[in-house]
């Protein structure tokens, strides 16, 4: 039997998970346990797509041709500098009868497991993609092990609107069960539970500014970066306060955080892929609170020394991509939220 | 009034906390909230100490050179490689008349804050460390800020004994809160709470492992690279089980940690300072279980991206240095565990 999580296809550095490899066997014959996924779409992770846009200064032909050699060197996309990847749709082509996801050929399916560790082979030179944004339409396949997540598509769903919020399906999951627990352990008498989502108007932050008032959050704040986006997260009220502020200026961000909501906040989340947020995220909770980074482009240490070196009793957690029930969550969060539907057809339209 | 964060500290770039800046200013003169400690010795971290080491191939004149010049360039002992720092201990020199850290001029303290946000400057040019240790005997002076946390260092204790455990001592206080919730919210007639520590012969891990029993820990087991560690931790009793392992294996540290406790771990701390060691530490903890992530070197990305490729469901943890008793309880179990004593008192004759 191959190995649930992908281990014998890791073809360098030996004895690696696949994520950490630097390339993968992306062969197409399966093992009993795997199943080909005829790949559609990648929808490129955000930290990884401006990476690249920046880099070859928006020239769209040479980033399409970097992404190509990415693939097809390391067998899977997974940005060298970033370290990320992004997701893909597709069909099921063949489900080896061992496999545990319970998925049929024929079905329409999104990979909830990052592409990072995911075995990919690009056959049309991604000639319908003009290298100019994070959806990549393309011909080619994908591998997924026993152990990997994938969603069948929902039919009342347009699929690249599924595709943009199943991308991002942990954090409004995480934040709903962080503040859930903030909601039930707050002493009567005490002030509403408080929660800050830096980068609110964005996908996983609006994501999670419903996810937040879902779960019992009192009174929130969206953060965003500039007066357009101050009045599309306004417009969508997904927020009580929205303000505009530099994640990346700590002071600012917790002076900001703090006057829209009275105190600092019980939860603070970082939903924004720009370095530099985590002093800021961390000045702007409260004692005993908590920060949820979901950047990708976090940095450890800085988080680390950060809190310590401001004596801030706050709990900080990596932003785990996987929690039970998270594609469920967000596809009923755009369902049911307008405001997160808006916004999500808006960015889709601007794409 | 000067800033309680020392941001009036801060030259380049502008706007970023002290921790984030590449240049402080180190100037002597404090301000009313300040406080200038005279430095008779740094600590440096771990990790910040095996760069210097291999970049030089062990040359100490040149790691001493290099810790010189970082500190001239910067006005602090921040590795430019690693991101971390150290601590430091000396004696108060001067107290200004509005520092809330209740220091008197004379008393001899240990900085908990990080080296890496202290402004340093040396004025004996190092001559008295051989470059070789991370013990670093100096003369100099540093700058505590309203908001930083010092330590007056116990009489009944070896200055050098207090330097080393306070280093850490973020470690067994986060990993002792973990744990107690653990056990808390432990159904009656479920087994016990299982703990593991990687690197569990090392400093933060000797404690932690003793924090994790003292907060009921009914399970334990300390995981180490190599055999003479792997004997001196049996010897002192710290752990249920001892093994060894590579934590940079991933699926040798999870089958390690399963076979010794019977079940995978509620709560990993990874005290090790080698990188790599996400995926173990993932795939060694429970659905529902705790990862607490105490090295520099974790990456961000490779924990986020490691547990949702694996979907796995568990709470990853940034380790904060800063648990409010946490020196006081570092201490305590420094004065009453016997074997972390024994653990450190070596450690400390082997430098």
């Amino acid at each position: 039997m191959t190995s649930p999580v992908g281990l014998h296809r890791v073809v360098e550095p030996a004895g690696v998970l696949p994520q950490a490899a630097w390339r993968l066997d992306a062969r197409s014959e399966i093992g009993p346990n795997e199943v080909r996924i005829s790949v559609e779409r990648l929808n490129l992770d955000a930290a990884s797509f401006r990476q690249l846009r920046d880099k070859h200064g928006g020239d769209g032909d040479a980033v399409r041709a970097e992404v190509l050699d990415i693939i097809a060197t390391r067998g899977k996309m997974q940005n060298p500098v970033t370290g990320s990847g992004g997701m893909l749709i597709g069909t099921v082509a063949e489900a080896g009868r061992r496999s545990p996801l319970g998925l049929k050929a024929g079905e329409r399916v999104a990979t909830l497991v990052s592409l990072t560790l995911t075995p990919l082979v690009i056959t049309d030179g991604l000639a319908r993609w003009d290298g100019l944004s994070e959806q990549v339409p393309c011909e080619g396949w994908a591998i997924l092990f026993a152990r990997s997540i994938a969603a069948v598509l929902p039919e009342d769903l347009d699929p690249q609107l599924s595709l943009a919020v199943l991308d991002v399906c942990g954090a409004p999951a995480l934040t709903e069960r962080v503040v859930r627990r903030y909601v039930a352990e707050r002493p009567a008498g005490f002030g509403p539970v408080a929660v800050a989502v830096v980068g609110g108007a964005g996908k996983s932050g609006s994501l999670s500014l419903a996810a937040a008032r879902r779960a019992g959050a009192g009174r929130t704040v969206g953060v965003v970066p500039v007066a357009a986006e101050r009045d599309a997260l306004v417009a969508a009220g997904l927020a009580d306060e929205v303000v505009v502020a530099d994640a990346r200026d700590p002071v600012g961000l917790s002076v900001a955080v703090t006057s829209a909501l009275g105190v600092p906040a019980d939860v603070t989340v970082v939903c924004v892929d720009v370095p530099g947020c985590e002093h800021g995220a961390v000045l702007a909770t409260a004692d005993g609170g908590t920060v949820v980074f979901f950047s990708m482009a976090t940095s450890f240490a800085a988080a680390a020394l950060g809190a310590e070196g401001l004596a801030a009793d706050v709990t900080m957690l990596v932003g785990n991509g996987y929690v039970p029930g998270h594609a469920e969550l967000a596809l009923e969060l755009l369902r049911d939220v307008p405001g997160v539907r808006g916004l999500f057809e808006a960015r889709l339209a601007a794409d």
